[in-house]
């Protein structure tokens, strides 16, 4: 039994239904399907989910939605009138916003109900297109198929008394198509996950009925071994195990985000990356394990917004507990660390410029002054990190040299090298304004 | 005013006491001298502080003591003898060694008054015997000199008054002879400092004065840029930064410890390191800051005896407080560490062996597997640490592409990298094993 996640772009539009429709039909094994909101038919055009956002927001500021309303619906009613679906399905779908629109519960509340519409509606629109075309298929709400979630609004987490619920929907007959990106609390109330949820939705429902296989479609051929809008054309990544996609996806690999895949990798589900657009093509496999390649660098991250805290002190090393005090200041101001290398009299931590405030960074500095009286504090900002990502790098002569090699010969000074912590891949951190002539000439060193 | 410093070969027999009494005489500047205990005269003699000590422990334990007592007296009288200096000096150490023996105190005490007449034998030897050749000099107890320290046997520690008494020593007239290795408390009991404590008295002295430079005599010709059991006949290094000392201290450099030097450093004295035998040849000079050298890497250091703490969990990058709660840990069972490169799932912290018992470990461990709930935790072994120093080192491009091609070509696999955390070293953890070729292979990149 297979789970097939489709995304926003699958869903966009009657075509795109229809080619989902193929991919369902080609292989019974696809038994559970879990869909995004409609995504955008054209670059310029708005997500469904965004337009309810804003139908919700105009609702709650009591400015005037019909607009907002009349958009959504007629996005649905472009696909079912294309795909010559019962008419009482755009009812039911105007019903249903309609009665959030009306409830009485607290904004919040009606925003999460409101923005799960999308998904929900996808969901009984491709049920509708299934029997359609001959095939025995039925919509299941999240609550029927056993989605139960912390009481969290927009960040809701999955229990683990989900899975073994999920289990029974080996149980049921035909074809089964869940709304991704909400789930309901045990009182009943519905939540959303995080954006981007119907991969958390699809990840969880593979992990519950042990599926062989967690499909997740969307609109790219497959996972890439750098970033092709730095490196033109680049090699597609065939198989990939789930630490290197974790720290691929670290520092800026953008094709989902790996914490929702955490619920099929903690079930050893493998995971494959397709393209709805050509799903002949192989896509991108993520494995438990792999065997080893002779070619241990499998891909190429960056990422910029990153700043180090620079903190010097003579004799630092025989402090005990410096290092703890510092972290412990951080911890303290709530801002987490990526990552803390340290040398004899100095330690550097390396920060998100998202989770540093001005007022943080103001505390956090007078502190370390405080506390620790260092002989230096200096904040080096601008800086990009590039990971370079591989089992077996770590115990591969010469994959350091190639790549210092690479970034010498860009003519790039290196601020910072993190290699030993990880088993699969190693940092370099270097000025924003080198990045992409530092991953250009990674990539032609690895993969040329 | 220079304060020049003779260690234990330059102490050992009357010969070397002509040496040194030719260096005090050929630089006027040189009034303040600090000298050692008399060394060994040749590499299987015995150190006369080494005989003190056992005279010390025999008479403790109630064994008899005479024997070495004689050893003692021979070695000082071979001295005076030869340089033919007045009976009476002799007496006056006969005396000194008996009345501490004689004294009502604690063992404790009467071991460090005991272990302290090599130095301070030597510094009147040494003040007579200068006087004897015509020049003006006076042997100048600790106490009389403002050497006040903290009430910790064997480990005193100076105290911050001392340094504005002992900066009286520059209205006294003629040259000061003044014995290394211990001070005062300020009741008047007699203290030691670490072993090895005549480079510690000497930087005192050189920071209480504010000297213009501070002269470390020994038996070496210079600092080397390399371990010359490793490598023969390495560079010389003329000129090193307080900073790269330090650096090169911490792995394996056994010039002197470096801590010894820390009151010089924090005056910003100039220090020198030169061969009593060879006074002319330059030596090594240690300073605040140099002139930045076209070749920024000044010396490779190299040490044994580490190992590695690997902890991964997954989304460890998530859990603010981790890495704090590891260090945490290590802290409350007394253990310092080294380095904590960390990752996104993973964090390894590097441990000297010597800080690390059975006991400790296991306590350790089970911690962290109760408190911190990681999905490993692997204890690598027999780990070497390289150290590849020099100023400038962190902005100049291509030096870790060198050290990963020396290492590489060396067939070495680069277990660790942590550059960045320091401004004027690179580390490199590898097997121990694979040492000496990773040090002979970035020996002849760096310097050939």
């Amino acid at each position: 039994m297979k789970v097939a996640k489709f995304g926003g772009s699958s869903m966009a539009t009657a075509t795109q239904l229809q080619k989902v429709g193929n991919i369902i039909q080609e292989d019974p094994a696809r038994k559970i399907i879990v869909v995004s909101a409609p995504g955008k038919r054209t670059p310029d055009d708005v997500k469904i989910t965004d337009l309810l956002i804003q139908l919700g927001e105009a609702y709650i500021n009591g400015e005037s939605y019909e607009q907002c309303y009349e958009r959504v619906i007629d996005r649905f009613r472009e696909i079912t009138e294309e795909l010559s679906l019962d008419i009482t399905l755009l009812e039911d779908i105007e019903q249903t916003i309609k009665s959030v629109i009306g409830q009485d519960t607290s904004s919040i509340s009606k925003l999460d109900a409101l923005k799960s519409i999308g998904e929900d509606s996808s969901a009984k629109i491709l049920s509708a297109y299934l029997c359609s075309i001959g095939l025995a298929a039925s919509y299941i709400n999240p609550k029927d198929a056993g989605i139960i979630v912390s009481n969290d609004p927009g960040n809701a987490q999955i229990l683990d008394d989900s899975f073994a619920r999920i289990y029974n929907l080996r149980e049921k007959v035909g074809i089964l198509v869940i709304p991704g990106f909400f789930g309901y609390t045990e009182q009943g109330e519905l939540m959303t996950f995080s954006r981007g949820g119907s991969d958390i939705t699809g990840s969880i429902v593979a992990a519950g009925v042990k599926a062989t296989l967690y499909e997740n479609f969307t609109d790219v051929d497959s996972v890439y071994a750098v970033n092709p809008t730095i490196v033109a054309n680049p090699k597609e990544i065939r198989t990939l195990t789930y630490k290197e996609m974790r720290e691929l996806s670290y520092a800026g690999f953008s094709v989902f985000h790996d914490e929702a895949l955490i619920p099929a990798f903690k079930e050893q589900i493998p995971v494959c990356i397709k393209n709805t657009n050509k799903p002949h093509l192989p896509g991108t496999n993520i494995v438990a394990e792999k065997k080893q390649d002779e070619k241990c660098v499998v891909g190429i991250a960056s990422d910029t917004g990153f700043s180090s805290l620079y903190v010097s002190k003579y004799l630092m090393n025989r402090e005990i507990g410096f290092g703890r005090k510092l972290l412990n200041i951080l911890e303290d101001e709530g801002v987490s660390f990526e990552h803390a290398p340290s040398g004899i009299d100095d330690m550097s931590v390396i920060i998100r410029d998202s989770k540093l405030t001005k007022e943080k960074e103001a505390n956090i500095t007078k502190r370390i002054y405080d506390e620790l009286h260092p002989d230096t504090i200096i904040m080096h900002r601008d800086l990009a990190m590039i990971m370079v990502v591989g089992e077996g790098l770590v115990s591969t002569v010469g994959v350091a040299q190639k790549a210092t090699t690479a970034l010498a010969s860009a003519n790039v000074n290196i601020e910072m090298i993190n290699q030993g912590s990880s088993e699969v891949s190693m940092m370099f951190g270097i000025k924003a304004e080198d990045l992409n002539r530092s991953v250009e000439s990674l990539y032609h060193v690895f993969f040329d």
